[in-house]
């Protein structure tokens, strides 16, 4: 007898994502309310460890006193130490030392299961210790307090965490849904331009693959948005980040076992790039030149209307984000050579596992998936974006018509 | 605006758990079937990294070369490397290299997140390799190939991976469920005694929380399965498995997020014993202590008939399972002192996080939750074990009487 029991196990995450602003007032009810909403009776008072990047801590001089103040102020929480400063942004990322940092902490200050880690950071920073709490114990609570617009709209809203190694961005990490989002507006006051910018990058990604009316929206309003206009960010943030969470929880694939992940649009370049720039840039910044890449080429390649394509190299531009970038070099360049920005797309196949596949655009808000790119028409869409972006203006008609210059 | 958005994520996993014998005969198709199946054709042939526990390459000297000649006779798989050999038993949880040197392998050889890790072993050695296994790439693929009946029946079975930290069982790990559990009974022909035997306490466990016809059929057949007899075990290891992966699908927390863990039977004590000992106990022998000391908790405290307790521990003895160890001490002993078992209740409520949550029964699958235990009486119950190990015998009627001797 050789008997097989099919097993299947149903699991439901649930989370909040809140959209507030100086939640470490100590006027402030929601983190109070997210920390020790939900318990027996019976329990103790729940204790809660705090990380915070010290990006932050620079940018907002009086914040380490303000959450000390702010537990001192709500008794039924406990804060088990002060907080725990980490550095901020991709190094955190690339040093074992930090989550061992963590973790030390966890285990010194016997945070259990029911007990929460509450991240305060960039998207580096919140990967980091997400990293960290989902593997302690199993998994303790962690909340995500994003302080980037890439974070707040993306990254802390979805359910992944990693850490980089064997020099592999990304190469360690889980899948584990945080236990609460807390979205603070105040801390996108003191972001770099280019922090405040390259984060709208993935808020055009997402419009452009699911949301007509939000790629309208923000055509209206890249100009304010690029003048650093609360109201419109606040606004960017909620539709990308609502658009990502619907995406998630209605792909049934939010734990991407499958080989396709149709929200990494412009990816495969923006992971090569960023590596290949040494992480100087940005995720956001290397988004936008492979948003702007594979853009380009769905034009050149005749999927995607010319009219369509210039509108959206027009918001990148009205953004100040960059079409192309020094690491995407000339459009001679060899697929073979690693240093190539092309050798990116076996290198996306390769850490997705299984087929390529890379969705491009028909038009707006029309995503179709491919599994070959033709390396000679990318080199051609690298020469064309290499050109817009010396050039400072998108060229005329009659460079993306078949019986033109290219 | 203050907006929150509720996230909710479904997600199911599913995975079939077979059971065979002679699985790298390279006849057998049940390996190449569940590595190939499944996959659109123009994905690449299958890659697969094998790590194998040293205690079962030692127990059958000729199994690596049958591995590589499994996959040599079914070139629709690519071994990627001869299979890695990991110390097998607790070692190799307590070592953090050993997860290391499995991350390595998954890098050097390009084993993506559809590619696979075979990991063959005991029940320690699958929790390493599992936790290697999904923390890489956030998750590449995991078959599970248990060696021993307590990774059969129980721990391979499951969702949970971990490795030890800070001097602490298991601090370290994730859940995560695998692509396929393959039980091949031949293995079990080379087990020591103590390992044959210790397995069998988790079907007991089981039994005595879920299913009163199963604790009829062990108490028929311990003596048969205390004489290895195949047949008896193979049953006993299917039920089991069975109960187990019955409770994970329908509890509705197979990822533990609850304070009440209730498979758990005898645990807290077995947990910290295994550690008193420095884990020369192994962990089915500490569940048998374990349970034989929450059963006659209950007894002495009116929950749980004489005669239903006078049958399970009978089903012990028969097993040769002991019913006290060394490590559960005397009939005197503080709660407080680290050294002493007691002062497992407040580790078990510690790494559970939340509240004190214990199974006992008041008759045979028929469990309830309390969430203390009163010290008096457990000293009282461990005191009257001590004897009853000590004297090979259950004690007579008199000593479980409110009026007797204890
Ligand atoms: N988990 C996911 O699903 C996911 C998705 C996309 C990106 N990411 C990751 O996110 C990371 C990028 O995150 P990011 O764009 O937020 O950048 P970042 O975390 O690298 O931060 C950039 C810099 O801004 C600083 N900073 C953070 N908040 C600030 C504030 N309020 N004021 C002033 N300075 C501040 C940081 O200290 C850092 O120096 C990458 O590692 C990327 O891989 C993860
Ligand atoms: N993940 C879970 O849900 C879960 C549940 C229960 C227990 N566990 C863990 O399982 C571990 C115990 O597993 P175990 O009882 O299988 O013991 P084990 O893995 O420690 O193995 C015991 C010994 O048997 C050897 N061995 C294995 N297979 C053999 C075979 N076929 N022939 C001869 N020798 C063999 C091993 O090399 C080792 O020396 C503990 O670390 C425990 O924490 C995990
Ligand atoms: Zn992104
Ligand atoms: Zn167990």
């Amino acid at each position: 007898m050789n008997p097989t029991i099919m097993q299947v196990v149903p699991v439901t995450f649930t989370y909040p994502v809140h959209f507030t602003e100086h939640l470490f007032d100590p006027q402030h009810s929601l983190l109070d309310d997210t920390l020790s909403g939900n318990r027996p009776a019976s329990d103790q008072v729940p204790r809660v460890l705090c990380v915070v990047d010290d990006g932050v801590l620079a940018a907002f001089p009086g914040l380490e006193a303000q959450i000390q103040a702010y537990f001192a102020a709500h008794p039924d929480l406990c804060l088990v130490a002060p907080p725990l400063a980490v550095p901020g942004g991709e190094r955190c990322k690339s040093d074992p030392k930090q989550v061992e940092r963590v973790h030390e902490a966890i285990n010194t200050h016997g945070v259990d299961r029911h007990a929460y880690v509450v991240a305060v950071g960039g998207g580096a920073v919140l990967d980091m210790v997400g990293y960290a709490a989902a593997t302690a114990h199993r998994g303790v609570r962690l909340v995500r307090v994003p302080t980037t617009v890439l974070s707040q709209n993306d990254s802390a809203v979805g359910v992944k965490n990693s850490v980089n190694a064997f020099g592999k961005k990304n190469w360690l990490g889980t899948f584990a849904p945080p236990y609460a989002v807390l979205n603070d507006r105040a801390f996108l006051t003191t972001l770099e331009d280019r922090d405040w910018l390259g984060g709208l990058s993935e808020a055009l990604k997402v419009a452009l693959l699911k949301d007509a009316a939000f790629f309208g929206w923000l055509e209206t309003n890249a100009a304010a948005l690029a003048a650093r206009d609360r109201e419109a960010m606040d606004y960017a943030v909620y539709r990308c980040a609502q658009l990502h969470l619907e995406h998630i929880a209605g792909s049934g694939d939010p734990f991407e076992r499958g080989s396709s992940r149709p929200l990494d649009f412009g990816h495969w370049a923006a992971h090569k790039l960023e590596s290949l720039s040494g992480y100087r840039l940005r995720h956001g910044e290397a988004v936008a030149a492979g948003v702007a890449l594979d853009c380009t080429y769905a034009a050149l390649s005749g999927l995607l209307p010319e009219t369509e394509w210039r509108r959206i190299l027009a918001v990148l531009r009205t953004l100040r984000l960059a079409v192309h970038v020094p690491e995407m070099g000339s459009g001679a360049q060899d697929a073979q050579d690693p240093g190539s920005v092309l050798s990116g797309l076996n290198e996306f196949r390769e850490h997705l596992g299984g087929r390529l596949t890379i969705p491009l655009l028909t038009g707006i808000a029309s995503p179709i998936e491919v599994h070959e790119m033709d390396h000679d028409l990318l080199r051609r869409a690298i020469a064309l974006l290499d050109d817009v972006q010396a050039q400072g203006h998108v060229p005329s008609p009659a460079l993306l018509d078949p019986q033109g210059a290219l």
